[in-house]
């Protein structure tokens, strides 16, 4: 079991061992300059089973030789000599295990079986195990650079950064320092065959020195761990921002499926991350910057981005790359401008963006006085301020100085969370970081649209917090969401439609009118009964895709139903072996909106609900929204209102607009229904489900068990 | 009357005045200080009324005190004494002068006749002026930083940049110098009272320093001058990659008008750049980047993207990256995949993006042998190599050089263009490109992004280069446009739905059936003889929207129609003033898909035609596809493909898929028509153009004059 008290240790060590360690190999060599450098030289213990000389040092033939305590084994033995070098260490008092080769789980199925073997030895010997695959991890905030990796980071910072690449961790963290991201931690998950990143944002969430984590992955190893650390992350406001590559080979595998084709597998994560407060985004850059931006200003009060520019052109680049993202850019108010109207007489009103013209090179305290006065405006939630900065390391006193100083003083004065940007993507190192600190600035994002798009994310990640303030809790229950007493659907495979229709109307979901009948002459009699032309549909449980089978029929009149029903067991018959239940009779309705509501198994995630426009504009737009389990009604309205097309339900050309509310609760309805069925659903799907203004009816409805 | 010639003159001075240098004035400690690090002091003069020393120089009264000949002035005196100032420096010789000072046409209608007042003056004395309100040029090439701009680039490169901004203009140099892209000039135009962009563009077309040319603007001044340099360029293979800033702030002032509304100015904008060839950005980082990356390849001769990494999680980034932006990756051909599995044998199948692995560490071969080969695969227009660089100033030998130099010579080996590609966005400084001129690597680009995004562009602009060698020549007919015959349409506003089939019949454009009729009885006769009831719409040249005065009637038998007529005549009656010319009986046609095919006036780029898909998708799509005239049969079937709600067009749900050849050549009918009739036209619009397989018909037209 890893707790976040182990976890927490095994970042700490204070003793070290290097088994396997040798002048040729780059891990050694590197792992040893890095504790080294770091002070730790001391307490770094060199073992190779030679013994000899070690990097210029005596080496140990085992870590039982040498005779002090070892915290933390760093595990560069080729994979068979790997469960001797463990039992070694943990015989010395190691806690924690690095294990760096390859040879695992990444090769294939012997390597998986030796990986296996190292996780039960180290769960048997009690000893933490990061790995196996992997580099190591520097905790920046205690000193302890304990990573094959050049060039670790030395100040720390308030970022997290976890990376399943250790090939592109260097590149991460090369990154974070250009930028001027600082970080806490920095940690290689390689294989996670026992530590998964999940275990890491949990242990983090309790870190004092992370504000935000960033986390390149390919894949969720737990999705249990890691949806629980995710809730906490965004329960306790550290935002969590993820780079999940593979989207598109993953979009590609899932499209084998009929259902994939419709959901696909990252749109499954897409909507696992939206629901546990997961920022997504597509670089390493954003990563980096996006995080970096979440623990300056924590979760923002307000979603307006207030803008000062002395740069006009920057300011039109910045309304264009908001509009883009997505960024509110709220009019300044009338107090805002009449503030700015006496700092700035000769300029006309003020707007947001704010340009403060190259007037501000002669009296810089227009920075300090408009800085403040847009950091003061109600609608603003961040303010940045666009200028530029020193990026040579050229030792060249910054002519801007007071310009920054300025800016900082008017940040000082900001009530909400104030971030310096510049023009563009360019380094911030040690002399232009002293020109920030001089300044009294305390974040800096390089270039317009890193800062857009971080702004964005973070804005939204804040407002999402708030809404998810009802988000499910185990064993609570919250207003809004339908609850269905558990139950039962023994069997395996499709229900017949009645049966699913039974089940659907007990849950709260309306649905068309039928009969079931089992004559012809049943069948004229019920088209009669509803007045007029009617759909037949076949009821048999061994029939799902009953259309392409010939086997309903739409529009048909009472003095036709006889016939059709008997064409409908005719094209029964044809099918082999499938039971006939007799037929559904139902009242023909006129046109109008259909929407798909689907309820599907994710391997990983559990049932996931889908929300897609029917007709044509599912195949035009391929417009699915989709969410976990459960599903408030509230939630139910956020899906509809994101759907691309979602202009058609508020009523386009004359059209009724849909009773949303009405609509939310029924999806609601129908995700209450599919979680009271939890793990005997495999899949529920109605399409379509008609919506006329607040008409709203299942008209076809399909539930697959997942027993077996 | 600005030339080529004149400009390039004026792009190459030899000797220089500062007409009112002044210590306490920053743009003239800028300007001397430029000029004389450039090593043109002897040929500076410093030009101040009352003598003395500037800059501890003496200074002279006047140019004409001088003595000696000047080529170039920079004009830096208030504007009030500015004409007098181009006087003086015309009497010394001068070719050009720079106005560096603000107070003219920025500042409202004072300060642009004081514009207008100094152009005349500069066109009298055959001078060309830049700016005013600008801050010069650098010619890189030349070695002349004639510009108030702080470290001017002074390393040659072969990308032109313009900017309309100056306070932006320093950020976009500096991220040129970290980007590792190379600078031939810098020139900042400012209001553009004489010179404009286009005169500029149109001038490094020709400029054998120049392959690529950026450009930051907000706005086109003169969309002829503009139109003629792009056309160029775009001939000669010169990429012209322009950051057009204000598209949120357009697209609020356009949608003021009703035609605004569909159209927006800024998606004219957009489409006259995608006709002309030209590259649109959003970024200062894209802007420059992109420049660089077509600077460096040319016109790719196939659009697909080869990747080699060292980094798997790069490759995953990668092909999502290629996915948002459209790149191809095209799979690797057999004799690619059989090539790499002779020198990478322990690996499976090769694939694109190629992960080679950390094999590579061990065998730097594998990355000349795998870039040489993919750059040969049949499917790769361009190659990168993903893999890592230094980043730190710090003099320390880079240990990776020779990977570098593998990859450099398998760049050399290679028959496409070859690109070095850092994972992250990172500066490229002198001694990282020392490391990659040691290696042989001809160009880079920091940052995944950055990379695959400027290559999705170079290819596009690079195809869509092929495509239009049918594009437009004055006074050359090609095939594929329809041509008609020019008209005559005396008069003003809108013609009458009779008069406007009739033109459209008479280009081939196909109507719907109908009878003009001037009673109820023979209104009642023309629906009989279209067997079936039928549509009735006014004719009156005075009613433009009939719909809403109740002048249109559906769906009208045959017994009905001559009661329909008397409604439509009081309708009609009810507007005051409005002719009336009878009533146009058409049969009514079955549901189908509809689209609008229009043409509007744009004022500065005249007649655009715009194709949407009509009915529900319309609004919901807000999917509308913009194009100047002539519009070819090819051109009008790009424009459906380019349709959101293309799918629509190609049949879905079993739907008849419209016959896309026969639709384009109907389009290119309108456009032919709009083309003939040239400047006596103000809008034309077909609504609902309906479209049921090959049966095309208007069903609907408008056609607006704009004589008056």
């Amino acid at each position: 079991m890893i707790t976040t008290e182990r976890l927490r240790a095994f970042l700490h060590p204070r003793s070290f061992a290097l088994i396997g360690a040798s002048d040729k190999s780059t891990f050694s060599a590197l792992v040893h300059r890095n504790l080294t450098e770091a002070g730790h030289a001391d307490r770094t213990y060199l073992i190779n089973r030679r013994g000899g000389e070690v990097h210029g040092r005596p080496a140990y033939p085992t870590c039982a030789a040498v005779g002090e305590p070892i915290d933390l084994a760093f595990v560069m033995v080729p994979a068979a000599a790997a469960p001797d070098a463990i039992r070694d260490s943990a015989a010395a008092g190691a806690r924690g295990v690095l294990v760096l080769g390859s040879g695992y789980a990444e090769t294939g199925e012997e390597g998986r079986a030796r990986q296996d073997e190292l996780v039960a030895l180290a769960d048997e010997l009690g000893i933490v195990l990061l790995g196996p695959n992997v580099l190591g991890f520097v905790n920046v905030a205690a000193g302890v650079p304990a990573m094959a990796l050049a060039d670790p980071p030395t100040v720390p910072g308030n970022v997290a950064l976890i990376s399943q690449s250790g090939a592109s961790c260097g590149a991460m963290k090369d990154f974070a320092a250009l930028a001027g991201v600082g970080l806490s931690h920095v940690i290689t998950v390689g294989n996670e065959a026992m530590v998964t990143v999940g275990h890491l944002i949990d242990c983090l969430v309790d870190d004092d020195a992370t504000d935000a984590i960033a986390v390149f992955m390919e894949g969720v190893r737990d999705p249990a761990v890691f949806e629980r650390a995710a809730r906490r992350a965004a329960a306790v406001g550290k935002a969590l921002v993820i780079l999940k590559a593979g989207r598109s080979e993953l979009a590609a595998r899932a499209a084998a499926s009929h259902t994939g084709a419709l959901v696909g597998d990252d749109r499954v994560v897409d909507a696992v991350f939206e629901r546990l407060g997961v920022i997504r985004v597509d670089t390493i850059e954003d990563m980096l910057v996006t995080a970096g931006v979440a623990a300056h200003t924590g979760p923002l009060r307000r979603p307006g981005l207030g803008v000062v520019s002395i740069s006009g052109g920057a300011c039109d680049i910045i309304a264009d790359l908001a509009q883009d993202a997505g960024v509110e850019l709220p009019e300044l108010s009338a107090d805002t401008v009449r503030r700015l109207a006496e700092v700035m007489p000769d300029f006309g009103a003020a707007h947001n963006p704010l340009d403060i013209t190259g007037a501000a090179i002669m009296n810089p305290e227009l920075w300090r006085e408009s800085v403040a006065a847009v950091g003061d405006d109600p609608g603003v939630g961040v303010v940045v301020a666009v200028n530029s900065l020193p990026w040579r390391e050229d030792g060249r006193p910054f002519y801007g100085q007071r310009f920054v100083d300025a800016i900082g003083a008017g940040m000082a004065e900001c009530k909400v969370p104030a971030i310096y940007l510049t023009q563009v993507t360019q380094p911030i190192g040690a002399q232009t970081r002293a020109v920030l600190d001089s300044g009294g600035v305390a974040h800096v994002v390089p270039g317009l649209r890193l800062g857009v798009d971080a702004v964005a994310r973070v804005a939204r990640w804040s407002a999402r917090r708030e809404l998810d303030a009802d988000a499910p809790r185990p064993g609570v229950p919250r207003p809004g969401v339908a609850t269905v007493p558990g139950v039962r659907l023994p069997g395996t495979g499709p229900l017949s439609e009645v049966d699913a229709r039974e089940l659907l109307a007990a849950a709260g979901v309306p649905v068309v009118p039928a009969r079931h009948v089992h004559s012809g002459a049943a069948a004229a009699e019920a088209v009669t009964g509803f007045g007029g032309p009617a759909a037949m549909k076949i009821v048999s449980p061994d029939i799902a895709h009953k259309s392409d089978l010939g086997c309903v029929r739409l529009g048909v009149a009472a003095g036709d139903a006889a016939a059709a029903y008997e064409e409908i067991v005719r094209a029964v018959g044809a099918v082999g072996g499938a039971r006939l239940d007799g037929v559904l009779v139902s009242p023909m309705r006129p046109p109008a909106t259909e929407l798909l509501v689907g309820v599907t198994r994710d391997p990983d995630w559990g049932l996931m609900l889908a929300v897609a426009l029917g007709g044509v504009l599912v195949e035009v737009l391929d417009d699915v929204a989709l969410t976990p389990l459960p599903v408030s009604a509230e939630r139910a309205r956020t899906l509809l209102d994101g759907l691309r097309g979602a202009a058609v339900l508020h009523g386009v050309r004359g059209g009724p607009t849909a009773d949303l509310d009405r609509l939310a609760e029924v999806i609601a309805a129908v995700g209450g229904l599919a979680a009271a069925l939890g793990p005997e659903l495999e899949s529920l799907e109605i399409n379509p489900l008609r919506v006329a203004g607040a008409e709203i009816e299942a008209l076809d409805a399909l539930i697959v068990r997942n027993g077996g």
